[in-house]
């Protein structure tokens, strides 16, 4: 039996290591706190990040060394934060070749670098051409439902697009494959730019217009943003774009709509992030690609709005009535500069 | 006081109205129904379809010939299956040259012709190039009640949009121009398709990673059959397209929605039909697009699964099964051959 090595036992690396242990794969589910792999084990529950039997293919690991040991793959899905730490570790500890991919969603701050280049530079052995990212709109308790889910994979190296693929296909998750590694990435991260804007426009108590129109317009800009950083616009259309941002925005399972939705309210960031307990990536994101949009002339009104809202203690409904009474203007004006539409060969 | 023309006084008629009268216009509603404007003028509530105090400027008639007196613009936003006969008697009884303007979402069963195509071929006065539409993420509810909005207005004539824009603009409607006429009448009416697939899935009780999987493929595929009428595929990743889809596909307000759900709940579309008691747009569409697609081989599954759900009796579980199990591949490949990215000039 080939062996698959799941490294961050959220509620996402539980869910893809039920998909893959539903393949036929021994799953080795690797955790650093000792207790939820105890659990895991003597259980078969990991009752805080999802609420469903796991298979007995899935074994939890608490060593890093042990779990990787012998593996022909390696998913990670550690938080963003944690990615340098734990592939500088894993880098330490492998001692034979297997095929890397990853399902974090997130940018490094200042830096703007995507989770597979951080993998890469951590790890010497690895070229970033050959590390693959799986993205997609997928709930995760729905995933570990076996409710029918579809992602997409992605890798300079198409071979190991296609290797990941075969991993994870079966009847009920669909996996294409893209060769836009840049746009896959780039669309999960800043889709959570989109998401707490969504949430703030239900927070004021707007409408479906309403919010429909900011994913839209929000939708373009986070696709100007990205071609500007090399990634096909087209890949913003797919399933890691247009579809995560539905799943993302519609849903009151997202921690970004949720921290949003409480500013939208009137509550200042410092007591949505307590209330919060955990990490809202959006929050860094859209500082992050504020910066970059100033510094490179990108325009980004609701990104810009979403600053001024997080970090320059505006109200959001000035916000909201400064995007409604900008200029007239045509609606394809700066998009179609990135998509061609037109030439002749 | 300039005079606006609206014909059809249905929740989407009755909300435009409401914008062009609180931007100062008197606006003259057309409705063929003598009790419906008696109702409008004495009590200005039109109870049936939108639930809102109707301003004072807005004054009913059901004479066309007088409601189209003297107006210098004609708003018409009557069922796609009425505008052939609605604009026939308005040519009869026009005697000047006011500018029009179209909001309804439809194509016409067999021909696939758009709204405006149906309005210059039974206005001998008016150009195909002259007509404008607007269209966009909007529930009528929601607009009576000035909540933000925003739609796209199109015309081949550049200035006749610019004119509708100026007509409707305010601070909470927001109006952009596009010049792509054809790909924004399409994305209204066949997002109807995707929205009645939405349905099913919700109906069959799947969950978001489904239906954001089905409304993602499903914009690729209406993209695809866009284009290949003519559309710029840029417009369907606008307010019209990917704005108007997670609007009528996340909204149980959407009739082609509910539809949908029914369907998917198990219930034959004779028996939704008659349940719904009205027009399901979609459904027209559906068979429109899948024979089209048929005839000028473009690829289309969802669509065509749709079809043998509503008119080969085909259960929609089984439809989605299939679905889900077709063969490995890229996301973007058929996408890409209409949206070129790369080429140098």
């Amino acid at each position: 039996m080939q062996k698959v090595a799941v490294l961050g036992a959220g509620s996402w690396g539980t869910a893809l290591s039920i998909v893959l242990a539903d393949n036929g794969y021994d799953v080795r589910l690797w955790t650093h706190r000792r207790q939820q792999a105890e659990e895991i084990n003597s259980n078969s529950t990991n009752e805080k990040y999802l609420q469903v039997k796991l298979p007995k293919q899935i074994q939890a690991y608490y060593e890093l060394e042990k779990a990787v040991a012998d593996v022909s793959a390696i998913l990670i899905v550690v938080p963003t934060k944690a990615i340098r730490e734990v592939c500088s570790e894993l880098s330490n500890k492998l001692h034979h070749h297997p095929t890397i991919i990853h399902a974090t969603k997130g940018i490094e701050p200042e830096s703007l670098k995507r989770v597979s280049q951080l993998i890469s530079e951590e790890m010497d052995a690895y070229n970033y051409d050959d590390i693959v990212v799986l993205s997609g709109p997928s709930h995760a308790e729905e995933v570990g439902e076996r409710q029918p889910t579809t992602v997409t994979v992605s890798s300079v190296n198409e071979q190991n697009a296609a290797f990941a693929q075969d991993l994870f296909i079966n009847e009920s998750f669909r996996v294409y494959t893209s060769t836009d590694m840049v746009g896959i990435e780039l669309g999960g991260a800043l889709k959570n730019i989109i998401a707490l804007g969504a949430g703030i426009s239900d927070g004021l108590g707007y409408g479906d217009n309403a919010k429909a129109a900011l994913i839209t317009r929000g939708l373009a800009e986070i696709t100007r943003l990205g071609a500007s950083l090399g990634a096909s616009p087209l890949s913003f259309l797919g399933l890691p774009g247009v579809g995560d941002l539905i799943v993302t925005c519609t849903s009151t399972h997202s921690r970004n709509w949720r921290a949003g939705n409480l500013l939208g309210k009137g509550y200042k960031l410092g007591d949505v992030l307590e209330q919060m307990g955990m990490a809202v990536e959006g929050v860094r994101t859209t500082k992050a690609a504020s910066q970059f949009a100033h510094q490179q002339q990108i325009e980004m009104p609701i990104t810009n709005g979403l600053h001024k809202v997080l970090f320059e203690d505006m109200n959001p409904r000035d916000v909201v009535d400064q995007l409604m009474n900008r200029n007239k203007r045509e609606e394809m004006d700066d998009l179609s500069a990135f998509i061609r539409t037109d030439c002749s060969d």
